[in-house]
């Protein structure tokens, strides 16, 4: 098997280097935006050859799209013409409705899957990744109606043999999930930082204040796509944080069942 | 040097563990609420020995009051009896303002300062007891207006020895500090959870999501006391909090400066 990631930055580096460590090696090309980052990329070990000319992937039997989100279409647009009518396409975006949309412009849409690697650190790059983020955390497909996803099924085994469970479901609902999940997560931390540097010291703050103030120091241009492709569910989420966090404000300033609203969040929280 | 620690629990158990592991080992004296609690203390090593009575604290030095916090004022009123005149007593508890009115019933008031080490994990209790969680971390004091702390450089020396570092400013500051550091961050992890079980799936979580609900495992009594204790701080940090998520929510939902958002919480996060 053949695969090409374009993109090798956090998650195209550690998918890299995730399929190149499987007891029967995966061959991988990359496809960096940089003749840099392609070089980096080799040298890490993290792909077998790398380039920044997409026309380098026709003999893949499957590409992975491990750009930004903002990047996608124009790289789906690019690589039509590049590689072979049988050729698979996948992506790793964590908003999925858009890039289901620009799959739609493909000549074969049939050969896309839309995809999301639920895994991920703070801080992004190539000289952040590890073959190991994938392992016992979700990998989220998100099917066009009625797709037959049988050609897909050796890159499903190869999710599976880096670790990853792979899980379907609609590309709406993925987006909404995640707008809770980790769009609104993102949210909540970086207001949470920005709200502490205003009224507090942080260097008073221990391991709880650290363990939340740490997806704020994430990539600004990454949450702003993010924030942009999944808008409506995200704003929808903070709203009802919101509501949630206005009942903790109203109990604790009444001191009644405040004990009970924390017992709640145990057990949510397990 | 004799230390007591009276409650044996996380913070209790570490600070023993701490104390007996420094090249002068010093002699730690524990009293537990039950006698399964003296005994496994033992057993772990954390106290060279303890009972359920404080009187068994009379030679001490020193007495740190590492109970449950609304445990204090009944310790503070049983200790004084049970020691003799000269002994310091300090105690470890994230809310000041409360404990230091407590502890002016002592009859010699001055032999007590108010401590806050600023450590900790998601679980409490002897069993998570860790020495190294004061390391690198404040521990914030809190004297009286006025009081002379020179009777405790003993214990500044022993607080920087076991790898914290001694910090001073008024009960009051510290309550509106840890309101915004520490209380506001479990309220936020707490109502968070609570959103995404109503809302999400929370299987379909990654890092992100469980770094951000970590908070929401702990002691929901703890966390209710702090509340009650800390009330008024706690909510104001909440509105504060909850203004700055406002205005994330606004600029999402225009699309409008959403990276400057962002690029300010990298900063504040770091």
């Amino acid at each position: 098997m053949r695969v090409g990631i374009v993109g090798l930055g956090l998650i195209g580096g550690s998918l890299g280097l995730a399929l190149r460590r499987l007891r029967h090696s995966i061959d991988v090309t990359g496809v960096a935006k940089r003749s840099e980052g392609a070089a980096a990329a080799i040298e890490r070990g993290a792909v077998n050859r790398a380039s920044t000319d997409l026309n380098d992937l026709s003999d893949c039997d499957i590409v992975v799209i491990a750009t930004p989100i903002d990047e996608i279409a124009g790289v789906i647009e690019r690589l039509a013409p590049a590689v072979s009518p049988g050729t698979l396409i996948t992506d790793v975006a964590s908003v999925k409705q858009p890039v289901v949309r620009w799959a739609q412009r493909l000549p074969n849409p049939s050969r896309f899957l839309g995809g999301h690697p639920v895994a991920g650190k703070t801080q992004s790059g190539l000289e952040e990744s590890d073959a190991g983020i994938f392992d016992q955390e979700p990998w989220i497909f998100t099917p066009s109606e009625g797709q037959d996803v049988r050609p897909f099924d050796t890159w499903l085994e190869v999710v599976r043999a880096i670790g990853a469970t792979p899980t379907f479901m609609r590309a709406d609902v993925h987006d909404q999930q995640m707008a809770f999940l980790s769009h609104l997560a993102f949210a909540i931390s970086s207001a949470f930082a920005e709200t502490v540097q205003k009224h507090a010291d942080p260097t008073l703050g221990g391991p709880g204040y650290r363990g939340l103030v740490r997806l704020a120091g994430g990539d600004p241009a990454m949450y702003e796509a993010i924030a942009r492709e999944n808008r409506n569910a995200m704003v929808d989420a903070i709203d009802r944080f919101d509501a949630v966090l206005h009942r903790y404000r109203q109990r604790i300033g009444s001191g009644s069942k405040v004990k009970e609203l924390f017992g709640g969040a145990v057990h949510a929280a397990r």
